[in-house]
């Protein structure tokens, strides 16, 4: 771990020194993309998300949902991760801090019989949904933001393009039992407590 | 995420400079202790193993067993992790570095049903695992080390100890269908792939 944190360190200078030449060196970017630049790493002018990557590997896991039953619509194992600082905050107040983003990654559920009970876990890569928490309404007339968040879904075969259209009809459908949550199901996630 | 890794690198320094003080003012430690204390900071001279914290927001997650049915001896939540630096390790050459270690959690499973299917996922805290990878094998007069690792159970009503007095007969009879890839149940892991 000390080697882990050791790296992080070194590299934290170079990244630090990186921005402040490129803030220098580049003003030709508009306010308004500065502004969403500085809001979200994962979110463009425009209010357009991508896919983070390497959060298996260095972002906090919340937890699991396993719809074993391969006739039910959400069949699969649902991973759910957000950044560390997202945690530690959530942990102060109970709620999730501008910014934060909650990706779900969601494979296929296999299901193995073994001597002490019948074992499931996940296999091959189905999608990734993912939340970003916007807690100022940035973008009023992009129709996957809303609700205090902004809305993807992405598909293997084109993890660079939000596969969702409008998240009203695509996303909050499934969203609404936890509406008092901030529509996120906490319940399932032991890290937050 | 900036943030936590800045504020980790600023407790680094002094972390550092206490051990060199600690190591200049203190050489009452015996040879064997600082072998032990260098190979793992959850193992002491004798190979008592202890519970690590903080793995749940600060390691990688690997992957999660569900066993639902709640007759099966199995059953509940089992989510696992491991150091960030072994995923890394783990990557390369598709083996766990001395000193690696596993944790599972193993949580009771609750089950809801959602419009979406019938959706399990972690609850109260039942007892943990814990493997630490041990290349040289280090404590062979020690019943709970052996075959390429140390074994430990810890319990909610007392995690200081570990409650395994033998792995042969608490831990590796349910590892043995593991036992060609290292005991370990990388099938399940989609991190290491």
């Amino acid at each position: 771990m000390k080697g882990a944190r050791g790296r992080r360190a070194v590299i934290m200078i170079p990244i630090g020194l990186l921005a402040i030449l490129v803030g220098s060196v580049a003003p030709a970017f508009s306010r308004e993309e500065k502004k969403a630049e500085a809001f979200s790493p994962y979110v463009d002018s425009t209010g357009k998300i991508s896919l983070p990557t390497g959060f298996r590997e260095q972002w906090a896991y919340l937890g699991t949902w396993v719809v074993p039953d391969p006739k039910d619509p959400a069949t699969g194992v649902h991973d759910v991760f957000t950044q560390p600082d997202s945690v530690i905050a959530y942990k102060k107040d109970g709620r999730f801090p501008d910014g934060a983003v909650l990706v779900k990654e969601i494979r296929n559920v296999q299901a193995d019989q073994m001597t002490t009970g019948k074992a499931h876990y996940a296999q091959k890569m189905v999608h990734w949904f993912v939340m970003i928490k916007d807690s100022k309404g940035r973008f009023p007339d992009n129709p996957n933001w809303g609700d205090g968040w902004g809305w993807a879904l992405f598909k293997p075969d084109d993890p660079s393009k939000n596969a969702s259209t409008s998240y009203q009809s695509d996303c909050l459908p499934c969203h609404v039992p936890a509406k008092s949550d901030d529509w996120i199901y906490v319940r399932g996630y032991p890290t937050l407590r």
